[in-house]
C-alpha cells in the first residue's frame, strides 16, 4: 500500500486506503474489542496487584495467558527483581482542639512509607500551605511535630496532569524535607481532584542523609476539616501504621508480546501499559486500561489480517509505580540485544475517550507524525501539542528512540488515581475501547510507513 | 476592548485579551463555580421531574429561586400549558418456550404509550431485526402479536448521537408501524449503548388513523436474551401497564433570565437547557447538566464584572421531552414582542467534558464563530464542523436566528440517557463545571463582538 496524505478534513466515508483502514480498525474493537472484558476478569478476579505480590505473581500469569490468547507469534517473560513494600493494618485518628476526642479519618500511608512499627505516634499537627511557608519555620518550630502538607491540587489548570506535576513534589519530597527539620511524620492533602474524601496513595522517597518518617495522605474532606482546625487551635495526631519495604528484592517480569513484521522484522514499534498498580482499588485505570488496550492492538492486527510491514510488540511493564524495575529491564535488555525500535508508545493515563498523544521524538520525527494527524479527528484526537511519552518507556529514551503517549481526556483520572475507588466501574466500555482504537490506528500508520 | 484575531495556536499565557478574559473565565467557574452543587439539589431534592408532574412544578419555583441567585437583572415566567403522561405501575413478563415459566423483566414504558389499563396484555412475541423486514410480513402474520423490534443501536459509530438518529425511529414510529398491520403492543431494544440490563424510555408518537397500542423497551441484556429464546421457540410475554395521558394540559412555565446588555440590549444572546426530565433516574444528564450550566454563565458573568454590551439570556425550557410546548411558546413570544436574538445556544446533551459546537446558521456566520476557534482549544474545545443547535431552541429557526449546541464527549451518554441510572452520580464536578466555561466564553465573545 503507498503512502497516502490524509485529506485536509477526512471523513471515514472518503476513500482513502489509510482512512479505510482506519475504519476497520474502529469497526473491530467497537464491535468485538476484548479489552474491556479482559479489564472485568484482571480488576475483579485478581484485583490490586502492587509489585512484588501474590496478586502481581498472578497478574503476570494472566498476562501470560491473555497475550498468547490475543494471538501473539511470540510471547515470553522477561524478569526484573522488584521491591515489595507492604502496607499492614493503619490508622489515623485526629483530635481536634484540647478537650475534643480522638477521631479516626480515612487515610493511606504514602507508597514506599515507613511505618510506625505497630506503635502509635502522637504528635502535634503543624499545617504549612507549601514548601515556602515551610521554610521560614525554625527547627524548634517543627521539631516532633507531624508537618501537615495542606497543599491543593490545582482545580483551575485544565490539564489536570499538569496539577499533578504541580503537586506531587509534596508527596515525593515532603518526608525528606519535614524530616530534614526533625519532624516525626508527615500528613499530605492528597493530589485529588475529588471532591470527597477518598485519600490517594503513591510514591515517596526517603534519602540516607534524614530520617525516613511516616508518611500519610488524606482525602479533600479530611484534609479541608484538618486546615479549619489547625486554624482554631491545637490539633493532635495519633498514627499507628505497619507498613514496610521487605529487604529482598522479588523475582517478577514483563509479559512482552509480539507480531513480527513482514517485510521489516527488526525495526519494533512498542505498545506498552504496566501490569503492576498501587495496592488499593483494582487498578482499573492506573493501568489495567494500558494492559489490556495494549494486547487489543494485537489482538485487532490478527482479528483483521493485517501482515504488519514492522515487528508490533507489546509489553506489560511490572513496577512502574514504585521502582520502573520493568521499564529499566526492558531497556537493558534492548541496549545488550541492539534491537532496534523506532517507536514506544505508553498508555498509562487512564481508560477514558482519547483527546491526542505526546510526543517525546525531534522535530523532524513530530512532523512525520503530525502528517497523519487528520486522520484522527473522527475519532476524536486531535491534541499533538504535547511533550508526553511515559514512564515506562522512559529509560529508553537514552538510546533515543522516539516516544509517545495516549493522552485521554484527563478530567476524571486523578478524582480516582491511586485510590480505592479506581475499579473497572469507573472505567467506560466505549471510552476505553477508543483507546485501544487510536493505539492500533497509530501502530498501524507507523507499521506500514516507518519513522525515521 | 477591539476585536482581536486569535493566534494561531493560543496558550493561556498569550496576551491577548480574549484569551486572558477566557482564562478568567475559567478559574472563576473551575474555582467557585455552584453548578455542580446546584445539580445535587435538583437531582437529590427534586429529582426526576415530567411535564405535568408535581416535581416540575417544584422544579420551576427552584430555577427561579436559583436564577435570581445567579444575580439575572431580571427573572421571569412564561406560560406554557404542557402534557401530563403518567407511567403508573408497570410489568412485563415473558416466558421463553412451550413450557417455560413467566419471568419479570426490567422494562419501560415509552412516554406517551398507552397502557393496557392494568389489565394483562397476554400475546405472542414476533421478533424483527428492523423495519425491512417487517414489511415482508404479512398482516396475518402480525395480527395479535407482540412485534419486538430488534434493532441495534450502532456501536461502531464513533458519534453515538449519529446512532442515536440511525436507531431512534424504532422508538418513535414502532408502534403505529406495527399497529397498521395488526400488532397489539411492541417492545423496542432500547437506544441504549449500555452494556447493561438498563432499558430506556423517550417519546413515542400515535397518529388517529391506527390504533394506539401498548410499547415498551427492554435493556440489551433482556433483549439479547429475547433474541436468543426467539430464535429457539416461541416466546409469549405479558404486559400489564397503566401509563395514560391525562386529558388536560397542565399550566407550566419556563423560566427565564437575563442580564441586560450594556450597549445593545435589544440584541439578545440566548443560553438554554431544559427543566423536565423523563419520570426515571434524576434527569441529571437531560438536562439537570444544561439547566445549572445556563445559570452559570450568568453567575459568571455577575461574579467577574463583566457587563455585557449585548443582552444574555438563560432559559430554562419546560417539556423538551414530551411536546416542545415551552419551546414553542418561546418562539411565539419572542414573535410577538419583535425580540431580536442574535444567537440561541443549547446545552442538552450531557454533563461531559466539552469537545466542540455545532451550528446551525448561515456560512458568513459560521466563519465569524470560526475566528474564535483556536481560542477554545485549551479547554478541549476543537470540533466545530456538526450542524447541531438543540430541540427547545429549534422553533426559534424559522425566525432565522442562528443556533448552536454545546457538544459534550457523547460516549457515555446512551448508556444512561432516559433510564434509571440517569443520576447525580453519573456527572464528573470538573466535566460539568467545563461545559459552563466553554459556555461562558462562547456567550462572552458575541456579546462583545456580535453576530451579524
Amino acid at each position: 500500500m503507498a503512502r497516502v496524505s490524509p485529506p485536509s478534513f477526512p471523513t471515514a466515508e472518503e476513500i482513502n486506503p489509510d482512512s479505510t483502514m482506519f475504519r476497520h480498525i474502529s469497526d473491530e474493537i467497537m464491535l468485538h474489542g476484548q479489552c474491556y472484558d479482559e479489564l472485568r476478569v484482571l480488576c475483579k478476579t485478581i484485583g490490586n496487584r502492587i509489585s512484588g505480590s501474590p496478586k502481581a505473581a498472578q497478574a503476570v500469569v494472566w498476562g501470560e495467558k491473555e497475550m498468547k490468547a490475543a494471538g501473539a507469534d511470540k510471547v515470553w517473560l522477561q524478569a526484573a527483581d522488584v521491591p515489595h513494600w507492604v502496607r499492614g493494618k493503619e490508622e489515623l485518628k485526629l483530635k481536634y482542639g484540647k478537650n475534643g476526642a480522638y477521631k479516626k479519618v480515612p487515610m493511606l500511608s504514602l507508597g514506599s512509607s515507613e511505618g510506625t512499627g505497630g506503635k502509635i505516634l502522637q504528635a502535634e499537627v503543624l499545617m504549612v500551605a507549601n514548601f515556602d511557608e515551610f521554610k521560614t519555620l525554625s527547627k524548634e518550630q517543627v521539631k516532633g511535630k507531624i508537618v501537615f502538607f495542606n497543599y491543593r491540587f490545582r482545580q483551575d489548570l485544565i490539564n489536570t496532569f499538569e496539577a499533578y506535576g504541580d503537586a506531587v513534589k509534596y508527596r515525593g519530597a515532603g518526608p525528606y524535607v519535614a524530616a530534614e527539620k526533625g519532624a516525626v511524620g508527615i500528613i499530605i492533602r492528597s493530589m485529588s481532584t475529588g471532591e470527597d474524601d477518598f485519600p490517594h496513595t503513591g510514591s515517596t522517597h526517603y534519602y540516607d542523609s534524614v530520617k525516613s518518617i511516616p508518611s500519610v495522605a488524606v482525602g479533600n474532606y479530611t484534609a479541608d476539616s484538618l486546615e479549619k482546625n489547625c486554624k482554631k487551635g491545637i490539633v493532635i495526631a495519633q498514627l499507628q501504621s505497619n507498613c514496610t519495604m521487605m529487604k529482598d528484592k522479588v523475582r517478577s517480569y514483563n509479559v512482552i508480546g509480539e507480531i513480527t513484521g513482514s517485510v521489516h522484522p527488526d525495526e519494533i514499534i512498542l505498545v506498552g501499559g504496566h501490569l503492576d498498580s498501587w495496592d488499593v482499588g483494582e487498578g482499573a485505570n492506573d493501568d489495567g486500561a494500558g494492559v489490556v488496550q495494549s494486547m487489543e492492538v494485537i489482538r485487532t492486527f490478527k482479528a483483521l489480517g493485517i501482515k504488519p510491514k514492522r515487528t508490533i510488540r507489546a509489553v506489560l511493564f511490572i513496577n512502574e509505580e514504585n521502582g520502573l524495575r520493568g521499564g529499566f529491564a526492558y531497556a537493558d535488555s534492548a541496549k545488550k540485544n541492539n534491537e532496534h525500535h523506532i517507536l514506544a508508545v505508553e498508555t498509562d493515563a487512564g481508560g477514558f475517550a482519547p483527546r491526542g498523544f505526546g510526543m517525546e521524538m525531534s522535530p523532524a520525527q513530530k512532523q512525520e507524525i503530525l502528517v497523519y494527524k487528520n486522520l484522527f479527528l473522527p475519532y476524536g484526537v486531535y491534541d499533538f501539542s504535547q511533550d508526553e511519552g511515559g514512564a515506562d518507556i522512559s529509560p529508553l529514551r537514552k538510546m533515543d528512540i522516539p516516544e509517545m503517549g495516549l493522552l485521554p481526556d484527563p478530567q476524571r483520572y486523578f478524582d480516582i488515581h491511586h485510590t480505592n475507588n479506581d475499579v473497572f466501574e469507573n472505567v467506560n466500555h466505549r471510552e476505553l475501547k477508543l483507546g485501544s482504537v487510536v493505539l492500533t490506528q497509530l501502530l498501524y500508520l507507523v507499521s506500514e510507513y516507518g519513522l525515521k
